[in-house]
């Protein structure tokens, strides 16, 4: 009889949901608001009832279910699914996997969102099933997850793989919304881009990019990659710092986690290739050779569905 | 019936060797020379020559080995346990474990010295058992080994934990024994914080500093911390920057990998708290306030045991 892991990746809107085969494909995803009353504390049993109504729908027993993968936006102790804190929901100390897996039954396992979308790329994704893998993802900031040995670095209490915090900026930089300045997030986010971008319209406001930009119509990273595209010296000198402050982080993460691949994913990805080949180059000249040797660069794949895949491969690991 | 381990510590000039019980403790432990005759091949013959002789002064039999772990100081597919390349010894693409294995008749596992270092120190060192540990050796180079989920990451292509050989001068650094410039270990090495303390002198020849330093005395980096404890103002200065940017680079591993230890060894390492109060210092002023109440910082505490202990703990990690 065939076998589900069931996805749950819990974020600040919505619950993305999933019913996925052992094989890894989705045999149906689905969304459910996230409540926020009580601190979140509802969110357990409305998963509960969504899956319970779903799973007849779609002809599933429970008793084919090999259990859930959750993902929280937070600090997770993944032995114990247990969530320390989050960002957007009220959760704190809270037994986010024993509170599941007595309203389902079903083995429960949590860790960080971010850490489950990258499992997701690499079991399904552009990751290829490498065993080695760091997952970058740039989007309004920052986020990541690095996988060794097969397995995801969450560390010592939930921290691991929060790539947009490394200091790129020893001194001087630009306040990050953690606390700290010149972190990764404050220069390769979507955010991090038009913030520089706006610098540089500052310094020239006769360039290119300066067109794009009105009151009305704010600057997007896109904009800054299109401006450089036509030729405008100052997006291209934007996006050149970028790459390089972005692909020396990377060379020396690599240095350290020695990856077979390099998933980029997030809303500045989607530049595909006018980010990648600039950023390999980056890469090369930071990364020691033989470094770059064993690694590929990856646009993401998977998109939204990366945190349910990487739940579902959660669960296949730990069953 | 008592069961052991066998540690082999393969570096340039000897062999350490090692009988370690299931707890950890050394039973015996003794060293051969490196033969680098024919490019390193007469070399398991000679460690199997040697153990043979070995254990039945210590009343062992071989049926109570449950199996050798060997460093090798190169880059090791460890899966294999294959030698891709070494720096010291002529091995090249040396198919270590199966040749030890066929004369020994042991399980053999392999992988980089300092991984197996860093695995020492995790199970019997201050690791204190860790799963998630960063171990830095300062010496004459900067090594390292980086211990996630419980097992070290050796990587793609076995380079994984090269933390020497990370960026930390982005354009301008010094040159590096690796081909690059700017690398951590042409600061944060005996050897780096030496040339820093000459360029300090050449600035300042009028220093405390400067007396420890005549063509017939080179200067060592213990000299420049006495010279700092004694108020020199260069060489403190030449510590505060080394600190700096070492302190830097460890928070920014520890906010990808999260660890509860960081262990620092190496001949620098003998500073002690004069070293370990101004790194933790730095390492809180860049790590994430979470990602510094997880870890300890710790001296080391094997010296070169490290190696043979690693060993016998890749063993009992694998059989």
């Amino acid at each position: 009889m065939q076998k589900y892991y069931i996805g749950a990746d819990i974020g600040g809107t919505t619950i993305k949901m999933a019913v996925i085969t052992e094989q890894g494909s989705i045999h149906d995803k689905w969304e459910i608001p996230t409540n926020h009353e009580d601190n979140g504390e509802r969110i357990p049993e409305e998963i509960t009832v969504s899956l319970k109504e779903k799973l007849p729908q779609l002809n599933i027993r429970m008793s084919q279910v090999l259990g859930l993968g959750a993902g929280a936006p937070g600090f997770v102790d993944t032995e114990m699914g247990f969530v320390y804190q989050t960002v957007n929901i009220g959760w704190k100390d809270f037994d986010l996997a024993k509170i599941l897996n007595k309203k389902t039954g079903l083995p429960i396992f949590v860790d960080n969102d971010a850490n489950l979308a990258a499992l997701g790329e690499k079991w399904k994704g552009s990751g290829e099933d490498a065993d080695n893998l760091i997952a970058v993802t740039l989007g309004t900031g920052v986020g990541g997850g690095i996988v060794a040995n097969g397995t995801v670095i969450n560390g010592a209490n939930g921290t691991g793989g929060e790539i947009g915090h490394i200091t790129v900026i020893p001194s001087g930089g630009a306040s990050c919304n953690c606390g700290k300045t010149g972190c990764l997030e404050t220069i390769a986010s979507a955010t991090g881009i038009v913030r520089l971008a706006k610098e540089a319209i500052k310094r020239n406001p006769d360039s290119i990019l300066s067109n794009y930009f009105s009151p009305d119509d704010p600057l997007t990273a896109k904009e800054v990659f299109d401006a450089a595209a036509e030729g405008d010296k100052e997006a291209k000198e934007v996006l050149a710092y970028v790459t390089d402050i972005l692909g020396m982080t990377i060379a020396n993460l690599a240095i350290a986690c020695n990856p077979s691949k390099i998933v980029i994913g997030g809303g500045v990805s989607k530049a595909g290739e006018k980010l990648l080949i600039p950023l390999r180059e980056t890469f090369d000249k930071y990364a020691l050779p033989r470094t770059s040797e064993a690694c590929e660069f990856a646009i993401a794949e998977l998109g939204n569905d990366a945190g349910v895949i990487g739940g579902a491969f959660l669960v296949k690991q730990n069953i």
